[in-house]
């Protein structure tokens, strides 16, 4: 028997997070928990640790979405798994609406950014925006909204009933988001699902005293024990400007000689703490490349 | 005889290119050249060399403008100087309006995100996406919008005869933009006003080939070399998801070591490319802190 698991996403239900998260857990027996904000997300899944969230962290179009980093950070909780989404946006409208009515589209900021061009052809619709791209497709509906579009993903087309206008209309195709799933710390370390999935990946985040050259001491040890990165950040500490935090993905073969490695590191960093363990994830690729070899490619330095 | 200098900014006059425009330039004999996009600047630049740029890249809330660093890599154009200015918002509107009048907000993306806390408790005025703070501001005075309003800067209140509804509303008050001054090479090697200053810093970008290490080695080398690093960001290439490009900002004491230090790590890198030499920059600190001493600070690992 299966059990329903519950995961909590920003935004509401036809969203990007929805997708990824039905995509990560590979099944339809999931119940999604929507949430206002990304600090609402943090709090339900403090509050119940049986629930999931997802959320994205990084784009490869914009680069990383701090505010994330930092919630993710503060919060406790610790990353269990990562999935990339290749993003493509749809312009929706009420049955029947033709493009020449919209006079307003409403998504989120970021969408409307990325669908630019598409936009650009059409200067007489003003550009508004909202919280989330899948709730603008929600309100249409449910207001009956005529001349309004939204922008938000096909699966929010379905889910409320609404016709696609144009198709794709994001400028860039190449255009992924990696999303991370996380949880309780408590209840990953008794969870068959996750346990399955060898670990080889891990999100680490640390200060630097100010010395010369503090980051190369530290990427020398990880490089002496093979261990490879896939991303470094230096991202601002707010309130102390001009002082960084490191965020650091790394992949490794050797469990054992990774955490070796952190312990080889700790004396060299300021608040070294691992944000999670877990399995290089999937990515959807569907239409940029139909090539399996290239699944879980992911490029290491 | 001071001559006056161009420089090309993205959107309005009254904007924060304006302010960090007049603020590095330290004096107001600057003419300002309004251009629509990135783009369009880094082509005025490109056909008139006498013409400077400044754009933002870098937010200490929200990290680096991925898409200036990229247009930068590309121009062929360098990095002369920097500017750090304080971000202040600013809700603007005609004359007589008061705040319940107002319907809509417009303003760029970025700025209506910095001021979340201040418009929840407006939640009847429509948050409305726009290219430009200060053309914003530009458009409401020119077509007299009663009802509407604009986050801009202060400066842009004063050139379009708007009063300010309400003051500082950005969420955040340690909020930071470093902002790059731009021209094109041949200029920059005759310019008093750029080798007066002396060069202590630079941005550099390159790709690494995919060996344990690669990044280690590189690091390892420049502290080697006694260079010091203020910030390193891998960056996704577009159209080749999961592979990296490193920007990397420089500062250092002695320029021949430095010059020397590039040398050393060329062959460990794949297309290094040196986008300026410049003297590290001022900021603006008044509401943050009186502190002198923090004037030029600027931490480095």
């Amino acid at each position: 028997m299966t059990t329903i698991k519950r995961v909590a996403i920003q935004g509401g239900g036809g969203s990007n997070h929805e997708i990824a998260a039905k995509a990560f857990f590979n099944s339809e027996d999931i119940e999604m928990v929507p949430c206002q904000t990304f600090e609402e997300l943090f709090e339900t899944l403090r509050k119940d640790n049986s629930i999931y969230g997802i959320m994205a962290i990084e784009n490869t179009l914009v680069g990383s979405i701090l505010q994330n980093y930092t919630l993710l950070k503060d919060s406790g909780l610790v990353v269990i798994g990562e999935y990339k989404l290749r993003i493509k946006h749809q312009l929706l409208a009420l049955p029947g609406q033709k493009i020449e009515d919209i006079k307003e589209v409403h998504s989120h900021p970021m969408a409307l950014a990325q669908c630019g061009d598409f936009l650009k052809q059409y200067p007489h619709i003003k550009k508004i925006a909202s919280d989330d791209t899948a709730l603008s497709a929600k309100w249409i509906q449910d207001e009956k909204l005529e001349g309004m579009a939204a922008i938000a993903p096909e699966l929010a087309a379905k889910k409320y009933s609404l016709e696609i206008l144009a198709r794709d209309i994001e400028t860039n195709k190449r255009n992924f988001t990696r999303f991370l799933i996380i949880s309780d710390k408590a209840k990953t370390e008794v969870e068959d699902l996750l346990i399955s999935n060898k670990v080889n990946k891990a999100s680490l985040v640390f200060a630097l005293p100010h010395s010369e050259g503090s980051l190369s001491k530290v990427l020398s040890i990880l490089a002496f024990y093979n261990i490879n990165l896939t991303k470094i950040q230096s991202l601002p500490v707010v309130g102390q400007e001009w002082e960084y935090l490191f965020y650091i993905d790394l992949v490794f073969e050797d469990y054992n000689r990774y955490l070796q490695s952190l312990d080889a590191i700790r004396p060299l960093t300021k608040g070294l703490k691992n944000l999670g363990e877990y399995h290089v994830g999937k990515r959807s690729y569907d239409t940029v490349s139909n090539d399996n070899k290239s699944l879980e490619e992911q490029k290491t330095f």
